[in-house]
């Protein structure tokens, strides 16, 4: 997906948001948001949202100092999702379709995002995922989806947000596939480490890689060699949450996207309503 | 009030929506972002939102050749509030302290304002403005209020946006006193201009003046020595909306702000939530 002129605003709240949680007095802050001015008027629009989010978030690391930020907040967001996993294994068992209810969970799951709201509150999203059940996909390509499952020897799971691998993890274990779960390289805003995927107990149900990618989206540009193999052969792919979606729309590939729409930009792009819950299948 | 960081964010958010009025293509749309990025840079957060808004705004009608985005908007804005005129008029004249009422109904309807708001839409602001009656103010200074009018020969009344003028009307009608009503020298935002005042019959009930200042505030460094000097002998002053109150909170002066908090930085400042009805006593 191309920058939207509307995502430009949003980084600079982003900036703004993340500057803070590291603690930087208003001095830096300003001067944060003074590189990415100037990022701005550089920036061309064919850059996907995560290439100019890599950016903005390195200012802000390179002028606090702080290479992680969203550290804290990363365990905070496991520990939480964690804590959830046995009662929402047992809501799961009670469901027809387990798979179905999984990933509606999967896709709620991915609002653990300070990235994406003004105000975020971890209590409030708890509330709002435990509706998920209840309600159905905007875009639902769900018989392809179980077609191409069905096929697939093993998938390529791109993850996205600390927290929520949680969920992908009860999602993955009611696909009953070999699963190649892949991380971050480097922190970037709230974003999947080995370390989290580990915490998590990802590496329990499937095998955790890297894919090189330091941006919050899975940019094949600066993905690493071994991971483009294994994307390029990979008989099925689900990339999870909108980072991904972000950087990976107009690829070619036996592509699942799998996330909820958490702003108007992503909304309009997809044509469904903000907070919609998005089964997708690739241009393939 | 000083600007604050999160208004960056915003200013950016008000260009995009102002050049998307004016059916600015996507280049211009960017160029107008970019110019905004350079004042950003070169930015002095001690300038107030109003001073800054100017510049933004003028970065828009400078790159469109349009010197008055909102210009149908306000025209709109005047006739929908003028067909609300008369059912007002009759709701106000039922309660016992009409002046109060009146006043809740100057401040609700201080939401007819684009500048403010991702989405607007004209019908929901309608419904909203018709609870006003039930809601109380957050901020509310209205035994002083009453003092200073009672003393006070006549009130210089600082108008804000379009349409909602008419609600400053059915207020100045209930006011009982000599009113100097002071708009907008030029086209910014929807704000006032001279020829809104007489659309809506403000000249029927007040003098009406320009303060000179071409900015979304009356920012008195730009205003005209004709206006200054009203101001600074106004036995009392009835400031109107989040621009006025942006431009002259920090004044020493016998003026009342009357206005609804429409967004997080404002309702910061003040100590109230958003959306709430604020009518507050000057530093004097």
């Amino acid at each position: 997906m191309k920058t939207y002129l509307d995502c430009i605003p949003c980084f600079f709240r982003q900036a703004l948001m993340a500057s803070r949680i590291v603690g930087a007095d208003e001095k830096t802050q300003k001067e944060i948001l003074n590189r990415v001015s100037k990022l701005i008027s550089d920036l061309s629009l064919e850059n996907t949202p995560p290439e100019i989010g890599k950016v903005v978030y390195q200012i802000v690391n390179g002028l606090t100092g702080n290479g992680d930020p969203f550290e804290k907040f990363k365990k905070e967001s496991n520990k939480l999702a964690l804590k959830l996993y046995p009662g929402l294994k047992r809501k799961i068992s009670g469901f027809e379709d387990r798979i179905l209810a999984a990933m509606k969970l999967a896709a709620a799951g991915n609002i653990i995002d300070p990235a994406s709201s003004v105000s975020f509150d971890i209590n409030r999203e708890v509330e709002e995922l435990e509706k998920c059940f209840e309600k159905d996909f905007a875009v639902f390509d769900y018989l392809k989806f179980k077609q191409a499952l069905k096929n697939a020897e093993y998938i390529l799971y791109l993850g996205d947000n600390a927290g929520e691998i949680v969920f992908d993890r009860i999602l993955i274990e009611e696909l009953g596939k070999k699963v190649i779960y892949a991380v971050r390289e480097k922190p970037i805003i709230n974003d999947v480490l080995i370390n989290d995927a580990y915490d998590c107990g990802i590496d329990k149900v499937a095998k955790v890689i890297s894919s090189g990618s330091d941006a919050p989206g899975t940019v094949l540009s600066i993905c690493s060699p071994e991971f483009l193999r294994i994307y390029n052969r990979a008989p099925l792919i689900i990339s999870k949450g909108q980072g991904n979606f972000e950087a990976l729309s107009e690829e070619r590939k036996p592509i699942f996207f799998l996330l909820k729409a958490k702003c108007n930009v992503i909304a309009k792009d997809i044509g469904c309503d903000i907070n919609d819950m998005i089964l997708k299948s690739g241009l393939l």
